[in-house]
């Protein structure tokens, strides 16, 4: 075995820094059998020194400054797991400009600043390795990039925030509302405190940025991601699906339209069908469906979060970064690993007439005559062609109804012009309810 | 970019081979710009020359010599693609003896030769990659290998061959006999001429033994694989799966027993839970179930045969290959490519007595007192707890009937010994069948 030490230095010590620390200590033995060398953390940067915490480290490698780590000329790889995008970013810079190779779990940092993050590496010869950051423990990052590297990706589908998915599974399980069971989530540890980063499809968003790069080489802004989190989703939206052989999930979708010049990015709930690769996948566990050009369609489920999934994933890509250190080439570095396999250079956002799906559309309406003439020149004045219609018997004397609509294949553009009119109609009662049915194209 | 050339010797070119070869054409330019250097093949070895091929190929590459092809030194990468277990291993042998990597898909090969083959590249300095020896188009090697580099596998599960499953999904879907669907999977290009090697449990064998030498650096012996097909299912299987919210799955195990001493691999068929990960995958896909003591259970699905998804596997480890030809380090070798992340010296197989599941047992008896007497004597004297026991009711002047049992937990020991026993049975009828139920360990 050689004598080389690769000397880690993890900045964030959280529950995924004490995870990452704790694995790589159990088996600091058999990884330096596996790379002749012998890899250990080094040192630590906490937010607040002197807490207690569920390993046990020796102080005196603990520090309150990350910078200070980024910089240190005696570490190799510096672990960024403190989460948040500021200080994050700072350190992640500064690594990056000392040359080191900086592992990430951070979707929010690489979704805001990863264009820049990665050009930093490429100048400085260091790499940015991220397989953490998206579905937790499953290696599809690694597949992407690597296990199928021949293919070009007509469309990825992700379930990829694991508390949406336990939120809609125990919805659809027991019957309760949303409200309910976010109340239960946070006590049982499945929820954060604030929510919405979850719910509101955020980090969903954050992850399918990441795999659009990885799939395309094109850094896709935020703001053209079409976003809408799990809040609206109501029992009978859900009970609608379970009568017609759906299941309501949260789906990340990456796809190329026009012919592949366009790329759509969206989160967004939708009917999947109950029997297909994602619509069986419940509770907190992730899923991501790949759809390669050579390959066709590969399917990867498991653990999305927590402390070891995730610590399982930073891990690899610090084995990775070793590898670069020990073997690495050239001035040391692969190109590949700084770039994504496709050229995003020529890549546009699909624009709403470009994006195909049927659709589900949920009003609550006034019981009262006229009603469904009214919705229905509305969907057919955007040429949106109705699949069917439910509405379930009402009390004689209730004064609302919810109507149900599914659509034959229209655009995105059509159903979103549709809705804003529909919304616009004395008769609702709730603001519309519109998700997609199926796999988005 | 590099003027670097990457030279790839094909050696077979039947349907994989110009799967191959069709797809490095085609995205030629696009690999050359990922890894700075032009990778074509440069010579194919064929069995037949002259014969009518789907792909158009300059004849002047064409030899029917492979193993001129494994000793030219201006080939770098040899991939052996022709099957069987003769000529590949001559082939890769020379190919390695050369001091050059070997591409393979060939399962049988690595199963009778890998421990050799493998210590020969040490030997010279090469490597041998298979990524498409197992499951495919999935990636689920490299997930293995590098993905999931820090966790210990307590079990693997797979559907490693598609040619069962398709059959196994037919017979549930469309209530007719193995024999039925047999003759028109042949027909439909599903199954082979002979197909020995798919429906009696020997490819997927053959692939356990691989997962099992990945997962714990082991190469178990084949003879050590507990090993049986599905021509022995039949519909009142098949139907007391439904009714008992099963699959009948033909089910490769990779289990560590005696508190990981002790390694056990069978390929069987087993009842597992149809809402489960690998219940619900049906057709001619693959599944592999891993679980790791880090990340927990991760799930990767996927076409596990065919021209393209097997091309797609096998051009993952060229582009492999030629990362480490442009930027292998010292030595141009990677030490843990070519070993196991795990020491599997100490591991012994595991004895049927360390081996733990529930069974399926169908008994086809007389009709006649007594019957049931017997047979729970001999269960009870192999100390085997009977779960349930279902005959469904039979005419009266009916001489046969089935019966069919599900036990408690117990070990391989001790139902088949209780099995051997019914069969001496002078009531019995038919030869016992028995299968696992759920997952086995």
């Amino acid at each position: 075995m050689s004598s080389r030490s690769i000397r880690i230095g993890l900045c964030g010590f959280g529950v995924v820094g004490q995870g990452v620390f704790d694995h790589l200590n159990k088996k600091r033995k058999a990884l330096g059998a596996l790379l002749g060398a012998d890899m250990s953390v080094t040192r630590i940067a906490v937010r607040e020194k002197g807490k207690k915490r569920d390993v046990a480290v020796d102080e005196g490698i603990i520090t309150s400054d990350p910078i200070s780590i980024a910089t240190d000329p005696e570490i190799d790889i510096v672990c960024e797991l403190m989460g948040g995008t500021n200080t994050a970013r700072e350190v992640t810079v500064a690594a990056l400009k000392a040359g080191k190779i900086v592992v990430t779990a951070n979707k929010a940092l690489l979704c805001d600043h990863g264009k820049e993050l990665l050009s930093i590496a490429q100048q400085y010869g260091g790499h940015v390795l991220f397989e953490a950051s998206v579905a937790g423990g499953i290696p599809v990052i690694k597949a992407i990039r690597e296990g199928l590297v021949i293919n070009d990706f007509s469309s990825i589908y992700g379930i990829l925030n694991g508390t949406c998915n336990y939120i809609l599974t125990r919805m659809a399980n027991e019957g309760l509302s949303y409200q309910e069971i976010l109340v239960e989530a946070k006590e049982l540890g499945y929820a954060e405190a604030d929510e919405s980063l979850d719910v509101d499809g955020i980090d969903a968003a954050h992850k399918a940025v990441v795999l659009a790069y990885l799939a395309h080489g094109k850094w896709v802004d935020f703001k053209n991601v079409r976003l809408q989190g799990i809040k609206e989703v109501s029992q009978e939206d859900i009970l609608f699906a379970k009568d017609n052989g759906y299941a309501v999930k949260l789906i990340a979708v990456v796809n190329r339209e026009r012919g592949g010049k366009a790329l759509h990015v969206s989160v967004l709930p939708t009917l999947v069908e109950r029997r297909s690769s994602l619509g069986s996948v419940d509770g907190v566990f992730n899923a991501v469906s790949i759809h390669g050009d050579v390959v066709g369609e590969t399917v990867y489920i498991g653990p999305g979060a927590g402390r070891h999934a995730t610590a399982s994933a930073v891990i690899s890509d610090i084995v990775d970064a070793a590898k670069l250190l020990i073997f690495g080439g050239p001035e040391g570095r692969f190109p590949f690993l700084d770039s994504a396999p496709k050229n995003g250079g020529g890549i546009d956002i699909a624009r709403p007439d470009e994006i195909h799906s049927r659709y589900y559309v949920r009003l609550v309406v006034m019981d009262q005559p006229g009603v469904m003439a009214e919705i229905a020149s509305i969907l057919a004045s955007h040429k949106v062609s109705l699949a069917s219609v439910t509405q379930k018997e009402v009390p004689e004397k209730a004064e609302r109804a919810s109507l149900i609509i599914t659509t034959h294949l229209t655009t995105e553009e059509a159903i979103l012009r549709a809705v804003a009119d529909l919304e616009g109609l004395t008769i609702l009662e709730e603001k519309p309810f519109c998700m997609p049915i199926g796999t988005i194209s």
